[in-house]
Formats: C-alpha cells, sequence, structure tokens
C-alpha cells in the first residue's frame, strides 16, 4: 500500500497537541516535537511520529514523567551530569546539550552524561545544535539489549548510535549518525513488514548461528554489532557500542548492558536496576578552541569536495559524505510531505481518539 | 619458518639504541621505545618493532626530525594543538596526552589536536596512560590513504584507529583499540605472507569490485570501510574514518583524507599538502568529572562480569571483554618473550650493521 503524505506542520501540531495533552509544558512539548519529527524529515522514519504512541504508552506505564524537574547535579568546568528524573529523552538530551555547548564557550568543550533519561529519538537531532555555534557535536545513548556481543548468545547492548556533527563552510555540514550495529533496528523492520530474508551478517538465531530470518529477535535471536561476525570485524562494531554504554551509562549512572530499561511499554523491566532509566553523553567542541572557525571551515569544504570528487565504482552516480541522504530527505519532505505508511496512520488516529485530538 | 623468541629487554635496549643513534634524546628513545614495543607486547606485530627500520628511513628521508621542539601552539582551558615539529609520532603523542591529562586535572576533561607529526604506533598506548589517573584515555590518529569510502575506488582514508581505555576495579581496564576498517593492514599482511585469500569485504579491486586477493592493494585495489559494502554497514566504518580524519587532520591544521603522507618512505609524498605532517586526536576524562571513581569502576567491574559470563554460542569459550587479547598477549611475552618472524630478524640485523649494533 503506497505510503500517504502528511506536511510536517500538520504532524508537528499534532505531536506537540499529544505531548501538551500528557501534560508537558508548551516549552516541553515544543522541544520534544522538534526533536522527534526531526527523524522523520531526515528519512529515519523508524524514530519519528511512529513512536509518538510508544511515548504515550510509557507514560501511561509511569515510565515517563511529563513535567520532570531536569538538572544538573554533578559539574566542573567541562563536564556535567544530569539527572532528567525520568522525563521524555527528547526533551532531556537538548538541555544537557545546552549545558554542553554552555560549556564548551566558557572552556572550550563541554562533555554532560546524563542518567534517568527515557529514548531520545534521533542521535543527530541533539548532536547538529552544536553546528551553529561553529562547534563540533557528538551525541549518544545506549538503549535496550538487542545486541549480541561476538562469540554469545545473550542480547547485552542496545544498537546504541554515535552522532558527530562537524560544521563546513560553503558545503553543508558533515553528519554522521550511525547505530554500533550492521543494520539499525529501523532496517530490520522493515524486512519484517515486507516479510523479505535479510542479508547476511545483520542477526542471528537464538544459538548464534548466522540466520537472515527477519523475524529472528522474536525467536531468541539478536542483532549483530557492526562487522556481523568475528572474521568481519565484529569485535569492533561490538566494542563501539560498548563504549557508548560506557559513556552514556556508566559515566553518568544510569541502567547499562542487559539493564537498560525497554522502549515497548509492555515488557517487563530487567530484573535489576543497577542504575536510574536510560543514559545518554552529549559533547561539544568549540573550533576555535582549536583553530581559527575559517580555516577550519575551509579545510572541511576541501575535504567535503575531496570525497564528492572521488572515483565511483561502474554503476554509483556518487560518492556520498556523511549526512548527504538525511539533508536531502529533509528538503524533499519539507517540500513534498512527510509519507506515512497505513499502519502508522491507524495509530496516530487511535491516539488522537484516545485525546480528543483529531487526525485525518 | 617458526618465529624466534626474544626478550623485551633485548628488544627494547637495541631499539632505544637505535633511537638514540639517529639522534633523539635519551628521554626521547625511551619514550619511543617503549610506545613502540607496547605493539610487540600486546600482540599487534605489524605496529612494532617490525616497523623500526620503516622509522629509520623516515629519518633518513628527513620527513622524521630526531629533535624536535614539540610545543603547544594554541589552547584554552580544556583543549590545546600541538605542533610536533616533524617528531616520532611515537614521542610526539605521548607529550600530547600528557597535556590532555593535565587539562583534565584541571578543568575535568582534556583534547589535544596534533600536526606535524608522524606514526604514533599504537593507539592503545597513548589512550592507556590515562589509566593510572583514573581517567578515561581516547586516542586517534590519521594515517596514509589505504581504504575507498563506500561508492569509491579512491583510496581516501587511513586505517585510522580509535581506542577508547577506561578503568575499572577489580577487573582489568576496558581498553577497545580498533582500525576503522574491517581488517587491520596488519592482518592483511599476514595473509600477503602466506597468499591466502581474504574473507569478503576486506578488500575490493581497482574498479571496486569484491575481491579475496590479499596482494589487491598493490594493483590499484583498497582496503575496505568496516562493514566491508553498503549492505552490511560500510558507510559506518567510512563515517568513522572521517570522524577519525577531521579529529585529528583537521581540526589540528595536519594533512588529511588522501593527502596524509605515507609511511613507506619510497613512497612520494602526495602533490597536494592541505596541512602539516600527519594529526592525532588525544583524549582525557577524569571520572570524578562525572561521579565517583570508586562508584564507576565498581559498576565497570558489574558490566565487565556480565558480559564474561554471557553464554556464548557451541563451539566458543567465551565473550571476549574489549582489552582482553591484548593484555594475556602481554602477559605471556613478558614471561616467554616475544616472537619475531625471520624476515623482522633480518631486518634488525641489518639496522644493527648500519649503525654498528649488534642484534642477534
Amino acid at each position: 500500500m503506497p505510503a500517504q503524505l502528511y506536511s510536517y506542520q500538520q504532524l508537528a501540531d499534532f505531536t506537540k497537541s499529544v505531548f501538551l495533552k500528557i501534560g508537558c509544558s508548551t516549552e516541553h512539548a515544543d522541544t520534544a516535537t522538534k526533536a522527534l519529527l526531526s527523524a522523520d524529515l531526515r528519512g529515519i522514519d523508524s524514530h519519528g511520529v511512529a513512536r509518538l504512541s510508544g511515548y504515550v504508552r510509557l507514560w501511561e506505564a509511569k515510565r515517563v514523567n511529563a513535567t520532570p524537574e531536569i538538572k544538573v547535579i554533578h559539574e566542573t568546568p567541562s563536564t556535567a551530569v544530569v539527572d532528567g528524573d525520568s522525563g521524555l529523552g527528547l526533551v532531556i538530551a537538548p538541555f544537557a546539550m545546552q549545558v554542553a555547548i554552555e560549556k564548551a564557550k566558557q572552556v572550550g568543550t563541554g562533555w554532560v552524561s546524563v542518567q534517568n533519561s527515557n529514548h531520545f529519538g534521533i542521535a543527530g537531532y541533539h548532536a547538529m545544535m552544536a553546528l551553529e555555534h561553529d562547534m563540533i557535536g557528538m551525541a549518544m545513548t545506549n538503549a535496550s539489549p538487542l545486541v549480541a556481543p561476538t562469540f554469545s548468545t545473550d542480547k547485552m547492548l542496545g544498537t546504541n548510535p554515535i552522532c558527530v556533527a562537524a560544521p563546513a563552510g560553503k558545503e553543508p555540514a558533515f553528519v554522521a549518525d550511525l547505530a554500533t550495529t550492521t543494520a539499525a533496528n529501523g532496517k530490520l523492520e522493515i524486512l519484517q513488514r515486507k516479510n523479505v530474508q535479510t542479508p547476511d551478517g545483520w542477526v542471528q538465531d537464538k544459538d548464534g548461528n548466522a540466520s537472515n530470518d527477519p523475524h529472528a529477535l522474536k525467536t531468541g535471536g539478536a542483532l549483530l554489532p557492526l562487522g556481523g561476525d568475528k572474521e568481519h570485524g565484529s569485535h569492533k562494531g561490538y566494542a563501539l557500542g560498548a563504549i557508548v554504554d560506557i559513556f552514556s551509562g556508566l559515566l553518568s549512572g544510569a541502567n547499562y548492558a542487559p539493564w537498560v530499561p525497554p522502549f515497548p511499554a509492555y515488557v517487563p523491566m530487567p530484573a535489576q536496576q543497577p542504575g536510574k532509566g536510560i543514559g545518554h553523553f552529549l559533547g561539544a567542541m568549540r573550533i576555535d578552541a582549536f583553530r581559527p572557525a575559517d580555516d577550519f571551515k575551509k579545510d572541511m569544504d576541501h575535504w567535503i569536495q575531496g570525497f564528492r570528487n572521488a572515483k565511483t565504482v561502474k554503476g554509483e552516480e556518487r560518492v556520498l559524505v556523511p549526512g548527504d541522504p538525511e539533508r536531502e530527505f529533509e528538503k524533499e519532505r519539507l517540500e513534498s510531505g512527510i509519507p506515512l505508511l497505513e499502519a502508522v496512520i491507524k495509530d496516530l488516529k487511535h491516539l488522537g481518539e484516545k485525546f480528543s485530538l483529531s487526525f485525518s
């Protein structure tokens, strides 16, 4: 079934109304809406408005606090730990990123680890907040366990994404936003809906055998770290996911490893809770804390043009620079609208009925 | 041919003598020796004493300055740029890491980007300097171009490694040290010597076709970013290598992308030199700039034990924690000696003759 197009403004108005209905302040509803819908704009459909009802269910399960008192509980000139008071990660992460940016203004860089949060949408939204300040932005988060480390059948890590955003001059910014797995869970979900086999290296079955079953996770299997298996470097993807977990969960005092709370409200909480909520890590580095921003940005332009002009393999039109596909989605979708699948539309209509809001 | 065993002390004495012969100060020769041989101890044979003659050839080609004036050329409370004055990266990177550690003592974190350097050995040595200060250490470096980005036939990036070292309590430290390619160049060299085909996803041929030829790089081919191809996430490995290049090369004013000077002295310098030498990026984060170090280390122990006790796939004895294999190599090799291949021994004997030093 073809997807139906919705304007950004229509989805934003509806989303904001839903956040207001669960009790968010106007400011929080605004921030959460922008953060959530940045995923739809950037083509990461799994992390956008399709998840709105999931956030509401977490609120219904009393796992999301709609009126959190978000605060810095420890700090030094270049670091802070933020307690998110069980609020929406969509609101807490921008707060924490703002703290990182202010610290970078003062002492060159700012690094904020966050505890007691929930899912924050796409990492890219938060990291990109640094760009307008001529800073490099970084964002990462741990997440509920779906990924088996190399040689294991146990799901021990989330898809634990990393985003780094760096400003350029005439060229658009470099924005690398990546799950530390071979394939993001959202991509797997697309194959599940189509009932299509996965490529090698995406998933394993419950015994740790290579699998191409898109439903492998539902029968005890796991997503695989970037690399897929040991011979192809899965120990590196595992290590990267582990680094994200350490920075986000262990530096902040959040939960970590298999004890990170699940996103679906119907999945029971892990038996053990070594920390509070889920964890994020946000960073900002002022370019001119290293060298004049204009010099850096000229070099970034040169770098980007070098990659754009690199020779392509036969059959490919161009070499992409990280951030290109998402930026092109954003331009197209702001102009022509955001396509939603029938299942998502139905879900949003249902959400509308629950809150006496119309969605059509 | 079986490898011959040498004691750490014998290799260290010889290596230090060579560095002294090319004119290094005693202090620099000491530091360079420790950094270089940490690779041999940790089982990363490609980056250790096997490269000693390569460093000497760079000095002979006047690309390595044995008496550099290494200095901070720009700084803020949490950042610095270090000019390595064309010295050995083996000496410059520890200098820069020390600057990062001092800044972390003062303001919580320290971040140092380095220009005008040469290859620094293994990233792990530098990152691990932070551990004894109860800090998380990070080290990365750009390197001469061997890697084609996704969809390209051009070699645009080095193997650009990332290391993150985090202290634990009773457990040994977490040390993840990884090239951002499917396989490190050293692993490819092993297959070249044995003339054995590579697994899929390690290299491509000159036209960008999938290849299993261990000699593919010599005929215009390239190493592949972690992931191997687009379907398996190579755009992520490419993005990670790019991040390393931006932090190491563009933030510091070093060369970057395909313009990073090659390690082999016989390879001509790139036609274009947008910056100075090669670049590194070193970071240190004081644990107690976030939360009490003892609390963090207890959680690290819990994290590590969780992974060690994870269920294994059939046929595997245990789940490894990043740093385990290297630490086991180090223990074994300090006790029993470091195995050197005949070709390496011959190379070192030749080096000994050149400097009237005996190696046997």
